[in-house]
């Protein structure tokens, strides 16, 4: 292509509205442009590098034996109240009413479609395994959209669906997935890591998390040295005995705390640590008051409470629910005296001497309260978030938190969707069967940006070889100058025929222009043709990842680069 | 692909819902499935043999210097209201207020978007021409979907913009486009002709569509010998003097007509012929009454109407509006003595004699009704759908009627929403000025089903090579017998490595059923493996099109293959 004639709308400002690298250089370099909040145009620039990510795709899907279908957007509400999704998808679904009065959502995921789909016709274990992805655009009214296209309405994503007679069957199925996501990840010149995950939304078993490590990512990774990986809702940390309090219980009193709130201020207005303060959390699970309690540095997770009482339904409970359960209004909940409610305590409590807790009366705390002394909790577990400082299970070393982007997701759904929506085989034994389902999934647009939130620069973004808009930017220094001009053209069309994508900056601009340009977008490689380097028989070829310039000769550099791109 | 491992569900069944060739052949050869009204998913042959049509879509327009982006189904309905399209859509526009309120808006096409794109980014002259063409989802909420993909409420499109600084240089834009668009139709197999077309929702001067004559086409194509080609709602027809009625002038009169309705009962009744009656149609145009009127074998084109009366809104008149304009209910509106109305007349009106008009009284009409002498209308012009018979007006020869389906529109927009939405450039006279627009359509998906509706027999569909699902069709006749079954992996294998796209039906299934589903799904070529055939060094090679069976040796048959598939 020549830039000539090339729509690649580069800003020279810095745009207001992104806060973090990929957006901003995004915009900058001319890649996409923002229509409303969460919705995103791609440019010319962005729709070819969008494009590159998609073959990477299609070819590794095909190579793992994924075969390509494509599921509509519009999908009938009553698909979603058979599986009782449409309420667990609550806002985040878009929905609308058609002309004749039909409820109507916009696929913000297809297990849906897709197990309806295979219904009756899919018939035996004979044709059995068969896994189908498409690569297709999702919505989801985003509470917050952000980033860019890291977290927008409107995305493309590939995401592919299993069918298994067995177990068995679906790890082979859910294996294959996952090398093919390390294989594309690392062809997209992502450093992602793969790590246990929770299952959410989508239920099922097994599952793992892509992240790719960016300061700005939005979810945390926790990590250990000794190669475990979760993410922050999955990891688990070592109960760590050795922080058990050896104080001498005090007698439990009942003080009056008045316009005192937060952790800190109730730690300090009652000379306490912190850690010395228990959060007592009241939670409806399946219409059942639960209190959940954790110490004051520590927090609760939602995922990890949600299985351990096994309950479809997770909220927290209400003001007017809080005052009936507890006598008292929000912020007082403690866990002495409490009728009807089951406790739930974290370990980390049980370690605790002389506790604060809330005292169920308004604008009062307990303090030195002592367990089993004082209360009892009904249950003890692991309900809580990873802090730095908590120690691995595997090899007791300290584990980190590290911010990350998700860029892929692969869940075993188990029958959770086929028995739902009726969706059996028959098997060798004559039975019919649920087939045992596995779905994965890739952020097609998110890759974009977690490549360039990965590989950039103060100038600009630095693109892989395999995902460039282009591989080769050739710059004529002045397209005045008649001799530079042309030979640049030569190696363009040079370049062409060689097979790599090459375009050929044309303008009639200033050299500053057109090199600042390079940078910003990024090309990996960049030749310079000047009149001074002719006059060497050489053009100046520039790698844009580690900034080396080299001069080549005239005649080897379409082999040179071609060496370059295929490296 | 080997078909053991594929997911091609035939069905043996004729579908019920089905009511033309390629909707029925589409769901028996495991093409599509519905998941609801209007709304498709495309299996592994039917995403198959999208992404062919989208490959030669892509060279094509990449051949003719556009420029791939890809641009947002969700739009606010504020960029629609500044062009006045948020009515104009109506109800086919898919609307729904976002979790914050905002109103949203489902694309069912991207003038308002592409345009709003540029503003401030395409500034000067020196940049232009630009055209940016995308292949993308629509939304359209069709108030009778019908025949499968061919009117459907969830498709892709191949929509295109051009910006040029004159009409010369669109001139050359369109050209580029409507050639480009007979080469893709060419490529994908279609018989598809350009016929002058109306604008109609897009607004601008000039347009084109591209129909494939069909017997169960949605559309019209009105076509002479001497090559005139337009849509219904564009063509016109000359006007046939000869055909003025010589009778003689009798006295007008009004008489009662109870019960008596239709145009047939009502000249049955009066004794009269229906070419003789002529229909009085009121109309609200841009807010004022007009009369439309037309014989009563004719019907009123409402495209011609809104054009010779110049107005942005033509609604039919409600029930209301005719009594108080009229004096009387629907169905006897006459031109005689009609107040405050605007009269319009086609020509053929003005050769009728004794014409019998509705009497603006209920059950009567007026019959020996003259003009000049009884009512002259305010204007005549053609308002009217050509009908058989009616001549052409180049040549005079009899104009033919013929079912068509709509594979593209292209359009000259002019400045209709460059000068709404404020885009504008420098020109090198120093002067802001609106872009002169084209847009250009594709309905992506609606090809498929153009190509099957044309291309196919008893027996099922006959995909032409370019967008085959599968160019070859390798049947071992038996996959128990070994030696057969070994010669045909060969031949897979071998034209795999060839770049022939090939499926080997490997299913351990009777001849029978592989071959009837070879003819339906229609591989253009098919190359059966038995041992009969082996004993001679030989393979049978069927050309599904015309169905000529060839003998070729063993030896030769890549070859033979590669050069019929480039043929």
């Amino acid at each position: 292509m020549r830039w000539s004639q090339s729509y690649i709308p580069t800003l020279r400002e810095e745009p207001v509205e992104a806060e973090i690298a990929s957006h901003r250089l995004m915009l900058r370099a001319g890649f996409i442009r923002k229509l409303s909040a969460g919705v995103y145009t791609y440019l010319p620039l962005g729709q070819k590098t969008l494009s590159r990510v998609v073959t990477i795709l299609k070819e590794e899907m095909d190579r793992a034996g994924a075969q390509q279908v494509l599921l509509p957007a519009l999908q009938p509400i009553d698909l979603w109240k058979r599986t009782g999704r449409d309420v667990v998808m609550g806002q985040e679904m878009i929905r609308f009413k058609d002309r004749h009065g039909k409820e109507m959502a916009l696929g913000p995921t297809h297990e849906e479609v897709i197990t309806n789909l295979v219904v009756g016709e899919l018939r035996s274990y004979k044709q059995l395994p068969i896994n189908l992805y498409q690569i297709q655009t999702k919505f989801r009214d985003e509470p917050r959209p952000r980033f860019g296209v890291i977290r927008s309405s409107e995305f493309i994503m590939k995401d592919g669906y299993s069918f298994d007679r067995d177990e068995k069957s679906l790890d082979q199925s859910y294996q294959a997935m996952y090398k093919a996501y390390e294989k594309i990840f690392e062809r997209c010149g992502l450093p992602a890591i793969a790590v246990e995950a929770e299952t959410g939304a989508m239920g099922g078993s097994d599952s793992h998390e892509f992240m790719v490590p960016a300061k700005h990512g939005e979810d945390t990774v926790v990590r250990c040295p000794c190669g475990y990986a979760a993410s922050k809702p999955r990891a688990v940390m070592a109960e760590d005995k050795s922080k058990a309090s050896k104080d001498k219980e005090k007698p439990m009193e009942v003080v009056k705390t008045p316009g005192v709130h937060t952790v800190e201020k109730v730690a300090q207005f009652l000379k306490a640590k912190p850690t010395q303060l228990i959060k007592t959390i009241l939670y409806l699970a399946d219409e059942n008051p639960v209190a959940a309690l954790v110490r004051g540095d520590h927090d609760v997770n939602e995922s990890k409470l949600q299985k351990v009482l096994e309950v479809e339904t997770l909220l927290m409970a209400d003001p007017g629910t809080i005052q009936k359960v507890t006598g008292a209004p929000v912020g007082f909940t403690g866990p002495v005296g409490l009728k009807g409610v089951k406790t739930i305590a974290d370990p980390a409590v049980l370690s605790v001497k002389n506790m604060v807790v809330g005292a169920n009366q308004a604008e009062a705390h307990g303090i030195n309260v002592n367990t089993p002394r004082d209360f009892k909790p009904d249950q003890v577990a692991d309900i809580r978030f990873v802090v730095e400082g908590d120690k691995c299970t595997k090899c007791s070393k300290a584990l980190e938190l590290q911010p990350a982007i998700e860029v892929g997701h692969i869940f075993k759904l188990g029958t959770k969707y086929s028995s739902r929506l009726g969706a059996t085989f028959l098997d060798e034994d004559g039975k019919q069967k649920p087939f045992i389902m596995g779905c994965y999934g890739i952020g097609v647009t998110r890759i974009l940006a977690a490549v360039v939130e990965s590989l950039n620069d103060k100038d600009g973004i630095q693109w892989p070889v395999e995902v460039a808009p282009y591989q080769v930017d050739v710059v004529p220094l002045n397209v005045q100058h008649a001799a530079p001009l042309k030979e640049a053209e030569i190696l363009y069309d040079a370049l062409q025929k060689a097979g790599v994508s090459v375009i050929l900056d044309d303008r009639d601009e200033r050299a500053g222009v057109k090199l600042k340009d390079a940078d910003l977008i990024g090309f990996p490689y960049r030749v310079l043709v000047s009149e001074k380097s002719l006059k060497q028989g050489q053009f100046e070829l520039k790698n844009r990842k580690t900034g080396q310039v080299d001069m080549v000769p005239k005649e080897g550099a379409v082999e040179a680069l071609l060496q370059a791109v295929q490296a």
